[in-house]
């Protein structure tokens, strides 16, 4: 038996539905099914018939953990080690992971990987030797195959992601990442550009190709011409040649938008050695913000994100799937700022 | 009983001295001594007659540690969370650290934390938990509490410092931070500039001290008068207010020095909004590179560390002390290279 939920899917019966039914505690319907002291002898014998009567089947992650945490939960980073130091992202995260770990006790161990190969080596190695409690995953990919692999191998998991999650057991955090792009271009259409041109990363992260599409979607909406996105690896070298050929064609874009902050100084370096002036001639804009775009002249408008909050939520959402709760949510984010400074204004 | 060195204090007697009596090798001394097989019963009669005359006594570190490793060693980053993502160091260090870990298969468990007194906390639940095999201690101080602490608990340990280590049973790795600030202070005063100055970090880290100190060798050395060091607290706006300071001054720099990246970019502003050339009036040099002074228009003349391998040497250093070698000497790390770029030239 499912439980019929007022809109969406039917879902299979949770802790929570038990707890609901029963008007208790996840905590003691959790205490009870798991044969612990501190419930009555009469209350595990409701939880059991009640659980009995919904087919109540306890989460395979939660189960697996049985009582023997290891206090410990993983990121694996999948990035060449020695570019690591150039994204801000990272280190904010990880700051913010810990501080949503710090109530529980529990420790982050983080691991560099050069390939997603050796990124599902690590979730099975540290899944078979019970070195980590869950794990946080990072840039999703389209068709993910991380997220099926943490499933099969029942090792708890949050997804830092641009939509709810559709596996119910790998819940994910989100930005909804196309209404956030549609901000940052429909303000470059609102000053009046036309020609607007997006600097992109690999499409296979999901979010760049929402960026994308975000782009199309607002050209279309403000009657502009079809948009260019070039895509790029995210290195300082492939924007500067991006930003060359975009300003080589006969149809000049007036705004560039670039996909990170290096990519946005790389651009904006190649414009200043062009001659083009900024904002005057060209506006540009980063999708992410550092000290740098706040310090270099023209100071850089960008959307500027709390990564420390989100890797909180993060932290928060996966202990609670640790913990078993077996009815955890995906959960929507704070969505990024804006913050606009000297390198946009109204179209030439 | 000690043995007397060359040069330098008398030191214990180390797993290494009894190896090179024998003319064996130390992982068969160290076999002999925890009387596990591999090992003729006559060697291990030998190798206990030679320590037993030689009074040696197993490093307390590598004892406690008998044969429980639980592969995971454990960095303390004491910094403001939210301000982690300004500093390339920390990612780029972390990354050398697991490659450094990669061949003995251990884990890196990472805490941030906001003061000194919770990072000794976190070294002393590590330790009475056995959370972790042994640390990597960064940012060295004067009179640095951690050193005593870890050594006390008998947590191992290896120091990434300035200088060779002090206490024989906590190594660094290390780097001459008084002869690589000569070499940047030296390039300026070569340049011809005489009033130079530096706009630093927090006295009470050890480097910033030797830096200051080079800068004052170097003056005197180029007989100019005695240069300004202006102490912040590393962020971009303790630096601009710093820059501003120095512009005002009557004897007016022509070469100023900052600490990191951040402030040398914030620095650049300031100089720039108050019309003056860089490097036509006023040269500057950052002692630490990243991204942003390679893109930055004029480019930032900076110190380019490999802070990767700083980190892979770091954790070598540490994973032989966790094996069980009570001989691991401190050992040099290679010195930064200047990178000169557009913002220094001769003194107008």
């Amino acid at each position: 038996m499912t439980i019929p939920t007022a809109s969406g899917p039917r879902r299979r019966a949770t802790l929570s539905d038990i707890a609901q039914r029963l008007g208790v505690s996840k905590a003691a319907v959790s205490f009870a099914l798991n044969d612990r002291p501190g419930v009555s002898a009469e209350l595990r014998e409701r939880v059991l018939a009640v659980a009995a009567e919904l087919h109540y089947r306890p989460n395979s992650a939660a189960l697996a953990l049985g009582g023997s945490r290891v206090d410990v939960i993983g990121l694996v980073l999948n990035r060449p080690a020695r570019t690591l130091g150039t994204e801000a992202f990272f280190p904010e995260l990880m700051a913010g992971i810990q501080a949503g770990l710090s109530a529980t006790h529990t420790g982050l161990q983080t691991l560099v990987v050069p390939s997603l190969a050796e990124e599902l080596d690590a979730y099975r190695v540290w899944q078979s030797t019970h070195r980590v409690d869950g794990v946080i995953l990072v840039d999703p990919r389209r068709d993910d195959e991380r997220v099926a692999l943490v499933e099969e191998l029942g090792l708890p998991a949050v997804q830092i992601g641009s939509h709810p999650s559709r596996q119910p057991g790998v819940p994910s955090v989100w930005i909804d990442d196309h209404a956030v792009a549609t901000r940052l271009f429909a303000e470059m259409f609102a000053l009046g550009h036309r020609c607007v041109a997006h600097v992109m990363g690999p499409l296979d992260f999901e979010h760049t190709e929402l960026r994308r599409r975000a782009l199309r979607d607002c050209a279309q909406r403000y009657d502009a011409p079809s948009p260019v996105s070039a895509e790029t690896d995210y290195s300082a070298e492939q924007s500067a040649a991006a930003t060359r050929e975009l300003l080589a064609r006969a149809e000049r874009p007036t705004a560039i938008v670039y996909d990170n902050d290096v990519m946005a100084l790389a651009g904006l370096r190649v414009l200043q050695e062009e001659g083009v002036a900024v904002p005057g001639d060209v506006s540009i804009a980063s999708f992410d913000d550092s000290v740098a775009m706040r310090l270099v002249r023209p100071s850089i408008t960008a959307l500027t994100r709390d990564t420390y909050a989100l890797g909180e939520l993060a932290a928060r959402t996966l202990m609670e799937l640790v913990g078993g709760d077996d009815a955890v949510e995906s959960v929507p984010a704070l969505p990024p700022t804006l913050s606009v400074r000297e390198s946009t204004a109204v179209a030439p």
